[in-house]
């Protein structure tokens, strides 16, 4: 079964150190909620497909998490603090790659009810330098996000 | 016997999200070098006098630290990850407290044989928002980095 919707992620640049990524989805917003802070869930969709395993998870203000997503044979490895946890609107936390530790960028997930089942996820990630900013933008981080979307399409439409 | 050597911490800010630390050491390069790196040494200078439970120390690479801070009755967590570590010369790493969960500043603290047996060392803290910047300007942090600063010259003053 096809799970392709015709929506795709916009990714755009904002300011001199920010990136900006909209995608809508079809499901309500608490579904859409749930698969962002269901752990069972999350793990379905946040590694593309790939085995995500999970090191550290505290879903609430100041909690830590960590995830090693396994593909090809290597082990990659991702973490991160909660900073804001407003249930079903916003998720505000830090991002971080073993491959470039601390260099951390603060991801702020917005999710908006577009009132006809439909549900806008935004987030604008945050970076330290517009070094860092640019390098996320040209590391084919697009298709990696989409991938993920992808993934989340499908969890959204088995659990309908 | 007073530990006072005349020294004292400048603190400025520089562009719109970062600080910049200036305080001179009367102690060689590798004395303060060891004093910034080898654990047993840290923790007499960093809590400013105050206790310090260690519950993380990786110094490395992609390493994590965390300590808690004991004064008052109230215990103070902190954390971060180590970016950069060149022996002798400069450490890059994150910082945060647990007050302030995923409000990251990213330190880079560098040490200057000034030749005549002192050394200077200058600590640049990135954030990510000029408000992030602003705020720990405001927090009193000169009078705290003073205070770690002059256990600092205890203790160099007590292993020369």
């Amino acid at each position: 079964m096809s799970t392709k919707t015709g929506n795709e992620a916009t990714v755009e640049p904002t300011g001199e150190q920010g990136i900006r990524v909209e995608r809508v989805f079809d499901a309500p917003r608490d579904r859409v909620w749930d698969a962002y802070s269901r752990l069972e869930q999350l793990v379905q969709w946040w590694g593309r497909g790939n085995r995500v395993e999970v090191e550290r998870w505290e879903f609430r203000v100041g909690g830590h998490w960590r995830f090693v997503e396994h593909a090809d044979g290597e082990a990659h490895g991702f973490e991160g603090r909660f900073r804001e946890v407003s249930p079903k609107e916003r998720i505000v936390q830090s991002f971080e790659w073993d491959g470039m530790p601390a260099h951390v960028a603060i991801d702020t997930c917005t999710l908006t009810d577009l009132g006809d089942g439909r549900t806008k996820v935004v987030t604008e990630s945050r970076f330290h330098t517009p070094e860092e900013r640019d390098g996320m933008l040209q590391s084919g981080m697009g298709e990696g996000i989409e991938a993920s979307y992808r993934a989340l399409d499908a969890l959204l439409a088995r659990s309908s």
